[in-house]
């Protein structure tokens, strides 16, 4: 869990809910810098989505536990919608706005902590598991991603499915993204396991892989664990929500 | 003068140019980033401007030399009230662009280039020097603020002044600003000295000194240079635009 001035997501995301507009920069450690993520996006109400989101969203069912909750509003709508939903995050001023903006279940927790000891915190098994913008990246790296999808098992029911978005990386062509790429598999990393962290004003993160995969490398992370790629619901620029099934 | 990938604020220009919108990082040295400057205002036409910037454009006369152009928007609007004006900055993209959109003589030169011998590539000696947008900055500290405006002398015609504007540090009360002023007096620098970079994409500016002074630091700074403040133009937020005139 985020602590202190490591909280630079949450610290920008309480700042948006308190009236200012701030700019969360992303910063790779290859030096690349991104500030273009508009804060604004978190707080985006259901008719702002893009239509693929509130496509992937309409295959949501039972119990609900959304991975990276940010500011909340994927548990705001599903809640409203009558699930009973439950947001993680590892930022708690993140989690204190989700608290200020309505949302009934949420919890300060990192992905990496969600396992059966704690399904009593977490008001027990979930149907589906959300991982929505991009939030696949969570999972870190692909041996991260198969353990951690084998104690998935253990915190759903059978039949459950996963909703998880990313961003095949190697849909864009632009050279500060495949040189990265290339510097990735030279260092024995996928290409797409960004190393990255957020800052904003004087908070910064601690550096952390996040992972973005191609359908391809999807397929292969999923291999054995238990869980398959159902559909997959494209959005513009590379990116996809994947439906991940449990099959047994 | 930026080379290659140090030229993170012309590349910024030049991309906003060619129709993107893109958002600098202001990285300093302490932690804290800021990218809240949007690129756009580098492009701002005259009717746009505030209102004290326009006032203190009214005091420029003679030939006019403009450190830290930018986009050109300065010497554009000079240029066309029939000034004879000429425009330096260090990054190579940014003269590219000014040269793109009209400014006829401009120079990809740093501001501690300026010297009698650099007069010739000037076309002569100059009546106004305008460092406007925070460009007081560029003298990057106390004593090199005095060794240039030694200098500034030699460039310049008897009667001359030079419009600068700044921010006094200390009007701000923001706990990340007051602990940075701190910090820099503990390591025996004035308060309002930062040690920045700019950073956008894979590129990123060396890390340099950039000054705001407070009212009285700018008159300890002038004093017996050949320089005295004249009038000061008030900005919102500390900000002022200091009237500086030679007096031999």
């Amino acid at each position: 869990m985020l602590k202190g001035r490591q909280d630079a997501f949450g610290r920008a995301l309480a700042d948006w809910y308190e009236g200012k507009r701030p700019l969360i920069a992303f910063e790779r450690d290859d030096g690349y810098i991104d500030c273009s993520g508009g804060t604004g996006s978190y707080f985006a109400p259901y008719r702002d989505w893009p239509a693929p989101e509130k496509r992937a969203l309409r295959l949501v069912r039972g119990r609900v536990l959304d991975i990276g909750c940010g500011a909340g509003r994927h548990c705001l709508y599903l809640q409203q919608q009558g699930f009973d939903v439950t947001g993680i995050d590892n930022s708690p001023l993140a989690v204190r706005v989700c608290r200020a903006r309505g949302v009934r279940h949420v919890r300060a927790m990192a992905a990496a902590e969600l396992s059966v000891r704690r399904l009593r915190t977490l008001g027990g098994r979930f149907d589906t598991v959300l991982m929505m913008a991009n939030n696949f990246g969570l999972f870190g790296s692909p041996a991260r991603a198969r353990r951690m999808l084998l104690r998935f098992l253990g915190i759903t029911n059978p039949g459950a499915r996963i909703i998880a978005s990313t961003l095949d990386p190697y849909a864009s062509k632009r050279p500060e993204h495949t040189s990265y790429h290339r510097w990735n598999r030279r260092r024995g990393r996928p290409g797409g396991q960004a190393r990255i962290r957020a800052r904003y004003r004087d908070y910064a993160t601690p550096w952390f892989d996040y992972l973005f995969v191609s359908r391809q490398e999807l397929e292969g992370i999923l291999d054995s664990t238990g869980w398959e790629l159902g559909r997959a619901v494209k959005e513009p620029g590379g990116r996809y929500i994947a439906v991940i099934e449990r099959t047994r």
